[in-house]
């Protein structure tokens, strides 16, 4: 799936990973990597499965499912150890328990692939006409409290914009933003960091302002980015019962589509 | 979630199940829950990953993912062993191995959550308008061979047939099928059998014939089923050396959105 070498080493930079030879990497949780009340971000969860997968497996990511079960503090230690289940010839099924202080903090299953160019290439459907990143907006987080005036948790490490749709009244299109890294080409495993947006769509498809508690995050993965922004736009799906379930497609701005996220979140709403 | 006892009587006599009391349960692979060739249908993984977590939990299930690790034939016994990660006051986590013979087969990761009547609940979007599933054609199979002229496999237990658009020439609708199972209700578990349909929706987007070997069967839950037909609504999202992925809205006849589903396979194409 991708020609660079594995795990990748602008994942092991972004999250200051320590990868043995022996299915285990581990990392301090930081303020970049944390929501913004300084606990676990769900997206550096899914971010860290995937170059776990990726370092045990040599293999580029072609799914991942992250399950979070307990959640952890900036500077606490996380220790992601990978199981690989099979290896096939092009295909390996990876599982992976992360742990802080000896308890479960997140698993995930995934699979991993190596390249095959002659294999089916192609998309069904076209990325929205929106206006390009630069000159758009700073994205407007809806949250019951006001923001710091400084970036804090995941704000530190990526930057999110409003897109406003082409021919349209200039007015931000509800479900499409721009992402990018701060000072980062995009990864496979960072799609996963910036995909973390559903249950913000879902509260607003509701009509509420507020967003949720993940259950888990999980993307399957196409081409590996060879961008820094990308487009996520967000299709609320459904929710019963208090629980809130939708997807996020991202875009290369080119058109490409990269990945296809899809996440379950208790509802937190607002207003 | 839901009202009636766990595990879902009505899925312990599907799949032959025995429960213990100790979150193991297992069964025999039968023909009705085997592919065509007599192996492990992707469905009965999820279907029988579903139960094992609400047997566990004593809650109704609100999303899951089957990741598949190797296969198995009609007549193996099959274990699922769950594993309560975390059990909070209203989401518990569970973690699923299956085996036969010992060797892992399948491992899944999910939630379940006690009923919240005053918990949000709405959907976003709407149910296709088609005819209805009394008077539909049967569900023409696109595969490389000829299918036997009896019904094998899951096609014992579970019924498909084309979904045609009101109002327009009476053709198939290409990404509409209805789907039952026969001669039993359908329950949330058995969502997931109906569901894995992604692959073939994803071979006919490419314009081919075929389906693919599911890496992994993932569902999301909102009410519980109380009808039997079910209409599924693929939606390919892309494929890229030759893995493809996509997505499956279930809906009800009256238009609830029950589940959506989504799957990675490696593409089996034809012509």
């Amino acid at each position: 799936m991708t020609s660079a070498p594995l795990p990748n080493p602008a994942d092991v930079d972004f999250l200051g990973l320590t990868v043995d030879g022996d299915g285990l990497v581990s990392f301090e949780l930081t303020d970049p990597l944390s929501r913004l009340d300084g606990m676990l971000y769900g997206g550096t969860g899914l971010t860290a499965s995937v170059v776990a997968m990726e370092a045990a497996t040599g293999r580029g990511a072609l799914w991942a499912t992250t399950q979070f079960v307990a959640t952890a503090g900036v500077g606490n230690r996380i220790d992601c150890r990978a199981e690989v289940l099979a290896e096939g010839r092009r295909v390996s099924q990876v599982r992976v328990t992360a742990t802080a202080d000896g308890a479960v903090l997140f698993v995930a299953v995934g699979s991993t692939a190596s390249e095959r160019p002659s294999g089916y290439t192609g998309q069904f459907g076209e990325m929205p006409a929106v206006e390009p990143p630069d000159g758009s907006p700073e994205y407007t987080w809806r949250l019951p409290t006001d923001l710091p005036s400084e970036p804090v948790g995941f704000l530190l490490s990526s930057e999110f914009r409003h897109a406003i749709t082409v021919g349209g009244d200039g007015s931000y299109a509800p479900f499409l933003s721009w992402a990018r890294m701060r000072g980062r080409p995009m990864t496979r495993a960072m799609l996963g960091f910036v995909a973390d947006m559903v249950p913000s769509g879902v509260a607003r498809a509701a009509g509420r302002a507020g967003g949720g508690r993940s259950l888990d995050n999980s993307i399957r993965f196409g081409a590996e980015p060879d961008t820094d922004w990308v487009l996520v736009e967000l299709e609320p799906h459904f929710a019963h019962e208090g629980f809130g379930h939708g997807l996020a497609r991202l875009w290369s701005p080119d058109g490409r589509l990269l990945a296809v996220a899809t996440q379950s979140a208790s509802l937190l709403l607002f207003d």
